[in-house]
């Protein structure tokens, strides 16, 4: 740019602490000056972000693996931007990145806070804006290690992934049929199901709004479950507990069944399943992994590019303002694939 | 023996499934003729047995990692008896011998029952007859490779233990203590609590009957608690999981606390603490271990020489006859240590 103050930067900044599912009166916009560069900073014009499930969670007081979003913050989210001034020598105008810029328009960075937002520049070549919030953003990663390090496949055993339309689910089902394992997704309404059989190659998907899912996972995991994957929690979660293998290895990586709740978490009653089963459940934060994403990217692109991993994103319109409606359809399940918010096309 | 027949065999068989505490009506008593031994077989005369929460699971109808006790059959326990006639060239009349007697004052063992009742000769010079039902016998082999393979206990780290004055918990916070850990128990009573502590030579213990729980661990594990070895299940469960720290372990071993519930068992509410803590929740089933019993008898057998590790048995007398309310006590948590059935003196 070559005056950035004459630009105006609208954000969506937490206004309250919500209870149960968030609307509209939990967010405050606010229309600043965007301010120029200083020594060793850059500033971002926000192209897309990322919408996720664990944004519920930053909206909550209280300690979890990172802070909440403070009352009147920007909201936290990661995109991908394009620099639009630039005095860092690593960032030049015109680069495209992925960065946690928060749900505005524009993002300053002072020269400390870019390495703590995770910046880096992103090559278009491996793959495209919306895969970079998905299957080669923290979404990919996230299937990635927590199937990987955490669940540990081996050839020729089971994996069961909730969600399995989501950005997770999607990269955690087809890495397990490209590492030689039968793929099972559970997912909401028959459109997702046939679309992970038959765009991503699962061997067989559970539609849980449409029926039983202990029969669905009786009948499409008849050796037991060895690896399950878990996005919901809730009594997903204790259906898969009930059907589980001995060793079996359940990745707990979230539970968005659970995070509009207004009473407690529902605890999974079957879990002395673990007991019985001799087997584990560990949760994961992909952050850990941080300095292992550069290859795990690389390995996954490859995939991209020869076909043997798709990705689907679910694209909303309407800049940061469409935030808080974009954001529901999350919990909705109405979302069909990765949700990315646009916020500019260039 | 000189002739066996000659012998009356009382015998307490699971007459119909509890639903909730079992009472005396879940039970029948039998007579029966003492059979000689057929080639290759042996005859053991009852001395002690070893009552255990496991018990409760094995008398309900479903499958676990050992099928239950089917109704009239005479009810599964293990214990020390004496060779009283053989026809095997391994055991010899008057030999001491650790095996799945059952509830029963004779147990007859054809040749290829003896290896699949566990059967091997004690050493009375490495432990007291009851030791071999303690530490050095299911519940010590729980403890030892709960806390050593599933919980991987490092010098410095706090180990925390409910049902610390029982049997398992009494060797796992001793074995903590010797490895190095602050070994925090959980137990029920200020007496059991300051038996714990003084003679067993815990850091701290918390009477869950007379405080809270949470403010107990909150005060004796100011740096969290880095692996939980689960006894009880239930509330316990769900505080320790508040205080848990990044990458911690816990061990599912038993939930004594819900064994009887007759509503569903209550799931720990505080699981996602397993993710925000990158930790993890994993079953341990002791049989899974036993061409390790050896070594890891052997080396409790010298803690319980050198004085480094203490053990303590409840006894409870009257024979068989006093089975069905001497179990009981397990689950009121009466029982004061490991709990033990004297069925004969020699």
């Amino acid at each position: 740019m070559n005056n950035a103050t004459a630009l105006s930067n609208h954000q969506v900044r937490l206004a309250r602490r919500p209870v149960g599912t968030p609307t509209r009166d939990e967010w405050s916009f606010t229309h600043e000056p965007v301010p120029e560069p200083t020594d060793g900073g850059v500033v971002v014009k926000t192209l897309a972000l990322s919408l996720d499930p664990a944004m519920r969670g930053w909206m909550n007081e209280g300690k979890s693996y990172i802070p909440p979003v403070g009352i009147g913050e920007v909201m936290r989210a990661g995109g991908i931007g394009k620099i639009i001034a630039s005095k860092n020598p690593d960032f030049a105008v015109g680069n495209l990145v992925s960065a946690g810029l928060g749900v505005q328009e524009y993002a300053l960075f002072a020269q400390d806070q870019i390495k703590r937002s995770g910046m880096f520049r992103i090559d278009t070549r491996m793959g495209s804006m919306t895969q970079w919030l998905n299957v080669l953003g923290m979404p990919g990663m996230t299937g990635y290690f927590g199937l990987m390090d955490v669940g540990q496949p081996k050839f020729g055993e089971t994996v069961v992934v909730s969600g399995a339309a989501g950005a997770v689910g999607q990269t955690v089902g087809q890495l397990a049929k490209i590492k030689g394992c039968r793929a099972v997704g559970i997912a909401g309404g028959r459109a997702k199901c046939d679309w992970v059989v038959n765009e991503l190659g699962f061997d067989a998907c559970i539609d849980y709004k449409g029926g039983n899912v202990r029969a669905g996972l009786k009948e499409h995991c008849p050796k037991g479950v060895d690896v399950y994957f878990d996005n919901v929690g809730g009594e997903i979660l204790d259906d898969v507990l009930a059907r589980i293998g001995r060793g079996a290895r359940i990745i707990i990586c979230g539970a968005i069944s659970q995070y509009n709740n207004t009473t407690p978490v529902q605890g999974p009653k079957n879990y002395l399943s673990l007991l019985v089963n001799r087997a584990r459940m560990e949760g994961i934060v992909v952050f850990d992994y941080a300095d292992r994403f550069p290859a795990a990217v690389a390995e996954l692109a490859g995939y991209l590019k020869d076909g043997r991993m798709k990705s689907k994103e679910d694209v909303v319109t309407g800049g940061v303002n469409a935030f808080p409606e974009a954001l529901i359809k999350l919990f909705t399940g109405e979302n069909f694939g990765k949700l990315v918010l646009q916020v500019a096309t260039g």
